[in-house]
């Protein structure tokens, strides 16, 4: 119990969501954590007992599963990316909902039959994930790993297809691509280490509060 | 010798230091290139032959080795994290320069001598190098990937020791952090695709502009 809990938040749009729910659960954080210069990497919030740090979305999955963050705020995306056996996801924001997909370009997709796939290259900042999803429909998927700019692999040979998070369709459109697959819905999850979960009575009290605040 | 050869450059600082050099050789980004809010990823320059992406550093070396990019600018760092047969990097741009280095906390490194290591846990963006620079002198690099904020891992206990790009020190410094080895110098790299640079003429004939401009 000794020591401040730590709060991961990922950096990117789903703050704005994330914030009214963090702030229900006593979790606002100090004026200096809006502040666009600051290279501050720890925060305080208005609970004393936590502190909050903001990484990437993959990170914050990677700094809770250690333990170095017993709590945290990610998309579904990063949780089935990694599977980590010790980050346990009990409660979905219902925020930052998007999906993931498979896209391809206009043009190929106009006669191609997903069905009908045995093997697929795919550019994808997911290729776990990506890999999975197509096992489990006996396709063999070759996944080149990008960490940005799915969007452009096709036009450049790369790979014919992109596995990608989709929102409102209007990237994909912009690159001529169509969506031609969902892989699954996406919404942001409240994180804990397992083992802070079962062992530290703070943290499943935040759970509590955020599921409350969820339902509210 | 069909298309446009595509250019890839990194986001971030580098560019500054990049353009004169880039310009010198003819490629002179249009000017979308400069505009902050465009979603554009593809660029035209004042060389007709040659389009510009600009993408993650780590993506600069997947495109390039790919062929999906004939050419492009990329840090020693992350060529030496891939490690791809296919790309080839025939001229340092003496641009970006940094070193690569493990880092641990101030009161760690009083009485800590990296000699005695068997066994390391490192947070760090780059574990692939990491693991062979350890197991050159014969130590056993169990890596944390991150993907930034290497430097908050050691105070939150994610790992002791990280290993990142240092430039002035000074981020290291404000995380009470400390270098203890240096991995390697780095610098901003002229690269291309092996294959592109044997069969398309127009790639050689931009290598050696590149490296008429960095003697210049």
């Amino acid at each position: 119990m000794a020591g401040k809990l730590i709060f991961a938040i990922p950096k990117g749009r789903i703050l704005d969501e994330a914030l009214p729910l963090m702030r229900a659960a006593g979790i606002d954080p100090a004026p200096d954590f809006f502040h666009k210069n600051s290279r501050a990497l720890l925060f305080a919030t208005g609970d004393a007992d936590v502190q909050i740090i903001r990484v990437r979305a993959f990170d914050v999955a990677t700094f809770v599963a250690h333990g170095a963050a017993q709590m945290g705020i990610v998309g579904s995306d990063v949780i089935d990316e990694f599977d980590y056996s010790e980050l346990y996801a009990p409660v979905d924001l219902n925020i930052g909902h998007c999906r993931i997909s498979v896209a391809e370009p206009a043009e190929l997709a106009a006669t191609d039959d997903p069905r009908s796939w045995s093997h697929v290259r795919v550019a994808t900042k997911y290729p776990n994930l990506t890999r999975k999803h197509f096992a489990a429909r006996g396709v063999q998927a070759e996944c080149v790993k990008l960490n940005g700019a799915m969007e452009i692999a096709p036009l450049l040979g790369l790979s014919s297809r992109i596995v990608d998070l989709v929102s409102s369709g209007q990237t994909l459109k912009e690159n001529g691509l169509v969506e031609v697959e969902k892989i699954a819905e996406v919404s942001a999850r409240l994180v804990a280490n397992r083992a802070a979960f079962k062992t530290d009575a703070r943290v499943a009290a935040l759970v509590e509060k955020f599921r409350a605040a969820v339902n509210a």
